[in-house]
């Protein structure tokens, strides 16, 4: 009916926002690049502003989601823990078949 | 994994956001009741606010999406346009369905 596209925005809840598309997106860049400066950056964050964020996810969470690696040749790094990694995969695969299943219903409705 | 649950935000956009669920909201309860000053009422908004959005979401559509009728009995009050009543039929089945789409991938990844 119009020339429009589907926007979306999904998180998980529990008493407030845990964790949604923001997030999943730094971590996925934490992961590609090992480090959260360098995550931080691409997406226009300070890297005091992303620790924060990621402090404020650990604790509603209630898991550790980033395992910081000090020193080393490279200078250290970040590396998400097991838990961050299965939220991450299955945030994942939940958020691309969402958009692909959002989309075919967008189609089907406009 | 976590006494999570799923929270979303759907929207048409075009550059930028044009129709989303807090106007189909709006529109849907005054369609219920045939009243804007009303349905504002019901979800804290001012009428004068609510006749605001109106005036943007017109805009951003390109059509008209209430008439107001004057007078008459029962002191006037708002209806849905044509076209403002098949945006809300459209939004409305696109909205549902994706709610039990989207809770059904949830329940599969969480």
């Amino acid at each position: 009916m119009l020339q429009i596209k589907l926007g979306s925005k999904l998180w998980l809840e529990e008493d407030g926002k845990v964790f949604g598309d923001g997030p999943f997106d730094l971590l996925k860049r934490v992961e590609r690049h090992g480090s959260l400066r360098q995550a931080a950056k691409e997406i226009g964050m300070s890297y005091s502003q992303a620790w924060e964020l990621l402090n404020t996810l650990e604790n509603r969470l209630g898991f550790t989601l980033l395992e910081r690696k000090v020193g080393g040749s490279s200078g250290g790094g970040s590396v998400l823990t097991e838990r961050g990694k299965q939220l991450v995969e299955r945030f994942d695969g939940f958020r691309q078949e969402a958009t692909i299943e959002l989309n075919r219903l967008f189609r089907k409705y406009f």
